[in-house]
């Protein structure tokens, strides 16, 4: 550093001298000699801080997992696979990338979040913007008609951070889908009950599971007269309710998109409605909309799903909610999404609508959009989105403080000069010193709650023996080498992990 | 399909119907109208299915994993995260892109092959080219000044496939990296060991880990001549001795990079030897490369390295090879590579040269050029190259045959109407059928060597019992449903998985 400061020292000097020169309109020999000289030393400057600094980030809306997040994150796939595997589900990966053509027209409006790749030659590629559409292609590629899979994996969104404050462009989504012909809403109940196992065992706090059907609300939207070509975009209005007054949606949907106010008194009348399977049975009595086609088909399924989650015991979980819209394209039956009724409130994070932890639905069209004879696979899945519970268990195991590093260590090999290969063997800690001061390591060794000390000095080194150290009691006997490993592994209760 | 096949149909005719009109030389109006029907009749049809087929790929140099080649992926990956773990090394993550200007000056000639994203507006971003430079970025960001981390995620290579058969674009590394200032040799012969230990274990057969001191090649490059511009290029000719004759290899030292015949002569007789710390001693009575500083500091800590890796008992693993060179830029000392020796050949693979499944080495410099202050942290690490693993591990697993999908699946519950929700906390798996055949569900439980099933029938539903058939005897016996989970548990001998 001194170097460094030195070297600034000196080209600061130089510069003024230069300058100097320049004033004194000194001859263009000698100022380009002492020049020739400033740029020398600026050479060896190496390249101007500012610019480092600048570097020094990660790209925006990603971040660095540091060991203390890994370790959380461990923790919270580890429930979410065990949960999965359970349900019979394997396990598939792709690729980060895929072609563009493969994204194209799957997402609607959010297309424009898709993250694109520089045409350096070859392919057009996209990041993935999710893993349904990845499975979809794999789906068709490998002409499968029927699996159970899981598949946990980042996605990538180029989100506007200024509408969604606390969320990520690269982030993790754990993915459970059944692709095949079943009996109806089987699949679809089971990937209800995976849900609430998974969101119960998290332990992240009391939660509900809004469900609806995308036929319903076409149904609702044809009998309350809205024309075929605003479905959508008054889809992505109820979809605000859960955010926004119904006085608000309104407005949006008379006053931006043109709807007729009658008509949009209608839609109010049913998507302001939620509850449970009663709900659904007052409907199928509705008289205009047990007329429309769709909505009579969404409603009889709601209906044969109610009853498989009364089987399961979740029927108290689950809330019928008409208002629940979803914004992809590719939906097109039953759709949910979990959200947390009490989120516990997040630094510099939307206190409204933040609280959903997962969603998913049925998507039958999308994998005959990717065969080339069109043939049509079934599917219907579920998605967790585990950033927002990783910060709750963070912000819970850190209460706990149930995780420091050195948790794992049960032995710690103190450097004394030399060090035993031995011990590799052993799950056990090797400790660096340039100048090793034993007192210092023992105190790291209490710090870390690292409950064994193997002590090898010259002496232990010469006489073949080491010395085991108990942190906590401070009694120090000397052990055979042969015997030290079997001696560590009786104390510690550690087996060998044999690598 | 019928519906799609007869729209095709009307296409065609109604293209034809406007192709003969313009011969006709028809009015104006009328072709208009025509091609207005046709372009209607196109839009109807939607994207035609040659497009959709040339979608159905992964791009160039990526590839899905299987459920079966993920029970590969997680077997390799378990034998080296129990080895990095034991070593103490703690686990980051950062994101898959970072900065352009990160990446930049890090990688030479190399950086032609990194993926760029597109200017979408926002920052400039790449996909990571290794695990190395997002480390050292997050030792700066962090003011970190010691850690032992390992890291294991894809990294994104535009390798010219025809140089490169065998090989991704997209492929894991799983680097373990000793960050800080520790006694000279020590974390590198610890990051050799460790080399050699996963090596061992994965069972992938013998191997050999050449190594070497970018101290000692510049040294040799000096003292035989060559002008220290050449040093990198000349460099990257040494590199190929592992794949051409030293003949070559001087033609192309002389021909095409302008050193002289005597210069490359006096590196020939360097770069040809290998051998033993018996050749470290050798070069360091060397009258020449003795005189070299650099060289001298290599070849005395190469000697030291020797000591601690004979302490290890791996130095019979070791070769001190001066013809290894490595291609990138940031090594500053001790480097190392380890082949397979005898390589199973792949199909489609070069013959030569792929045999490198590990390597590494120390980079000093590299914290230095991201810190504001320049400050630096000492860094030495390895990298373990872990799809060509895979596909050997694949090998071995397919003669064994050890892997079927089924083989975690104890239990299987047969469909028959209606199904029971406390299954639901076994790791059993459901039968979804539409039209369950109770025989064609027990051949699959025997094809899948699922030893246990459960039926549940109208009349068992009925009198609250479970049937339970031994796959392998055929016996059957009734359970009652609160036994039920107790008795498969008991006949199994599978723990209750609570999610």
């Amino acid at each position: 550093m001194a170097e460094r400061a030195a070297l600034e020292e000196l080209v600061k000097l130089q510069g003024e001298r230069v300058r100097g020169l320049k004033q004194q309109k000194a001859s263009a020999e000698l100022i380009e000699e002492e020049v020739a000289k400033l740029l020398k030393l600026k050479a060896q400057l190496g390249p101007d801080e500012s610019k480092q600094k600048f570097v020094l980030k990660t790209p925006k809306g990603t971040r660095d997992y540091s060991p203390r997040q890994m370790a959380v994150r461990e923790k919270v796939f580890d429930v979410i696979i065990r949960c999965f595997k359970r349900h019979g589900a394997e396990v598939i990966d792709t690729p980060v990338f895929e072609l563009k053509e493969t994204l194209t027209g799957k997402y609607g409006e959010d297309s424009k979040l898709i993250y694109d790749l520089k045409d350096q030659g070859g392919e057009l590629l996209s990041l993935r913007y999710d893993l349904t559409v990845p499975f979809a292609r794999y789906l068709a590629m490998n002409k499968l008609n029927n699996i159970k899979r899981y598949h946990i994996a980042k996605v990538y969104r180029r989100d506007n951070p200024a509408m969604t404050r606390g969320r990520y462009r690269e982030f993790y989504q754990c993915d459970f889908d059944i692709a095949g012909n079943f009996d109806p809403m089987i699949p679809d109940a089971e990937c209800l009950k995976i849900m609430c196992e998974i969101l119960s065992s998290l332990q992240i706090g009391d939660f509900l599971v809004k469900v609806n059907d995308r036929r319903i609300l076409d149904g609702m939207f044809a009998i309350c007269g809205v024309p075929d070509s605003k479905f959508r975009t008054i889809c992505s209005s109820v979809d605000k309710l859960d955010k926004v007054s119904w006085e608000e949606v309104k407005n949006e949907m008379v006053g931006e998109k043109g709807l007729a106010p009658e008509v949009a008194d209608r839609i109010g009348d049913y998507v302001q409605q939620h509850g449970g399977v009663s709900l659904v049975e007052q409907l199928l009595q509705d008289p205009k909309l047990s007329q429309n086609k769709q909505a009579l088909e969404g409603l009889r399924d709601l209906k044969l799903l109610f009853e498989y989650l009364t089987l399961f015991g979740i029927d108290d979980k689950i809330s019928f909610d008409l208002s629940l819209a979803r914004g992809l394209d590719y939906y097109t039956g039953v759709i949910y999404e979990a959200v947390l009724l009490q989120t516990p409130v997040q630094a510099g994070e939307e206190p409204l609508g933040v609280g959903s932890v997962a969603a998913g639905g049925r998507y039958d069209g999308l994998v005959g959009m990717f065969d080339p004879k069109g043939r049509k696979v079934p599917c219907v899945g579920l998605s967790i989105g585990v950033e927002r519970i990783f910060s709750i268990v963070e912000q819970r195991l850190e209460v706990e403080d149930s995780l420091s590093s050195g948790g794992t260590q049960q032995v710690v090999l103190l450097w004394v000069g030399i060090f035993l290969f031995c011990f590799c063997s052993l799950q056990a800690e090797l400790l660096y010193k340039k100048n090793p001061k034993l007192l210092n390591q023992l105190q790291y060794c209490e710090e870390a709650g690292i409950p064994l000390v193997a002590i090898i000095g010259e002496q232990e080194l010469k006489d073949g023996v080491i010395k085991l150290r108990s942190v906590t009691s401070r009694e120090e006997v000397d052990i055979r080498r042969e015997d030290l490993v079997e001696e560590i592994k009786r104390r510690t209760g550690q087996p060998l992990c044999i690598c």
